[in-house]
């Protein structure tokens, strides 16, 4: 294992993608990533996922309105990845059998878990032909247009988006949290994990990166992100419900 | 494209593994899965997750017997996958920031997201190295159990199983739903897409395969997967929400 296999490298490379050259992506490209992380592992073998290429350049900038994030108009290919019971409606309907049970908190996770593997593996899949990427979990900063947009039926939820591009930077690898704050043996740790030393590294590369350099350290950078308004985000319970998942659970806004 | 590079093959010829060899996995080598998956990209540099390994026996046997699979007890090497905001929770203390964002569906789905995308990035690393997996979706079958087993505080839970080992057997590959069945462009197709020559391919699987051969098509095994009894899997919502999260829903199980 001191030698990293070509894998391996390449994980342990990852470096996420905001700025991508204009070239777009080939469509046959695009068709083999996602052929290929289609062999990921699914729940049950159920495929529970779905994923819309956004080529439709209104809708594009629909989206990176959404998200707020100008990479989202620009990069080589937009995906949308999407938590989908709805294929398996149709063929349990088919098969006359009650669908009680897709709309469960059990078969929604199910879902999230098949497009989030998927997600991964188009990630690593696309870093080794050399186009970079950028997860979007930002498309859920307003849920309801995305539905909209993309004329979700129910039992379909946009998970996740995932721009692809040839990448235009190279930016600085962020240090990870160390292996015994997030490895543990038996039973999850009595007393928190000092992370004194890590929050120095990651004060160190935000003072050091080249773009939007700053002062924060781990500790901060978390507080600050729990410190904003959520937004339309508040609205999301409401809004899986509304496309029929996590039925299990009870809001107070079932009238919006 | 003509070609698979070393990780689009590995990726294309994934196989879940469910008989492992007896040798356990040396420690310096679960080490080095677990940095080099620390390297796959988190929700707003979060790292929303926690992996604890399980190698006490009787911890591993009570797990093995909650997922009713014996390969969670017989393998290489055990992993349970922890979504994790109890470690933010405890940062933003220290920063006396409150942590009502925490308890959201928002930072839920953040912390499931990170966990999933480790979870795969896990999977390719060790098959990169001859180590096969299966991912255990079945440790859900007792989410209150797997708590008290791993001691796990508020904001964390149990959200998926590893199991990690020296393949013992060479399983075929399933195949998967052709491409315009799960990939679509700039909307959700309007009919669902009809899948005659794939549930063909899938009973021909299940016909050809050694182990268990059955007639099942894919439309039967769909119907099927959602044919049986929640049984624990019913009490997800009231688990999850008792742990912390998902709290802007309701439930009428909240005095359980």
């Amino acid at each position: 294992m001191s030698d990293l296999n070509t894998t391996l490298a390449l994980l342990t490379h990852h470096k996420t993608i905001r700025q991508f050259k204009p070239q777009p992506i080939a469509t046959d490209i695009i068709e083999k990533l996602i052929a290929t992380a289609q062999h990921t592992a699914t729940s049950n073998f159920c495929q529970n996922y779905s994923i819309i290429s956004v080529t439709d350049s209104a809708k594009k900038r629909a989206i990176a309105a959404i998200s707020g994030q100008d990479y989202v108009a620009n990069n080589g290919h937009l995906l949308i990845m999407i938590a989908d019971q709805q294929r398996n409606q149709q063929l349990a309907l088919a098969e006359h059998e009650p669908d009680k049970l897709l709309h469960s908190t059990d078969k929604f996770l199910a879902a999230v878990f098949d497009t989030v593997l998927v997600t991964q593996s188009l990630v690593v899949a696309a870093e080794s032909i050399g186009i970079g990427s950028v997860i979007l979990g930002s498309v859920l900063n307003d849920a309801q247009q995305m539905i909209q947009l993309l004329e979700l039926p129910p039992l379909t939820f946009p998970l996740l988006g995932l721009a692809l591009g040839y990448p235009e930077q190279d930016p600085s690898e962020k240090p990870r949290l160390p292996e015994r704050a997030v490895h543990f043996t038996n039973h999850y740790p009595r007393k928190p994990v000092a992370l004194t030393n890590y929050n120095q590294q990651v004060q160190a590369y935000y003072q050091n990166r080249r773009q939007t350099p700053r002062t924060t350290n781990y500790q901060q950078h978390i507080a600050q992100s729990i410190s904003q308004e959520l937004g339309n985000r508040a609205d999301l319970a409401a809004i899986i419900q509304a496309q029929g998942f996590l039925l299990d659970f009870k809001t107070d806004r079932e009238d919006h």
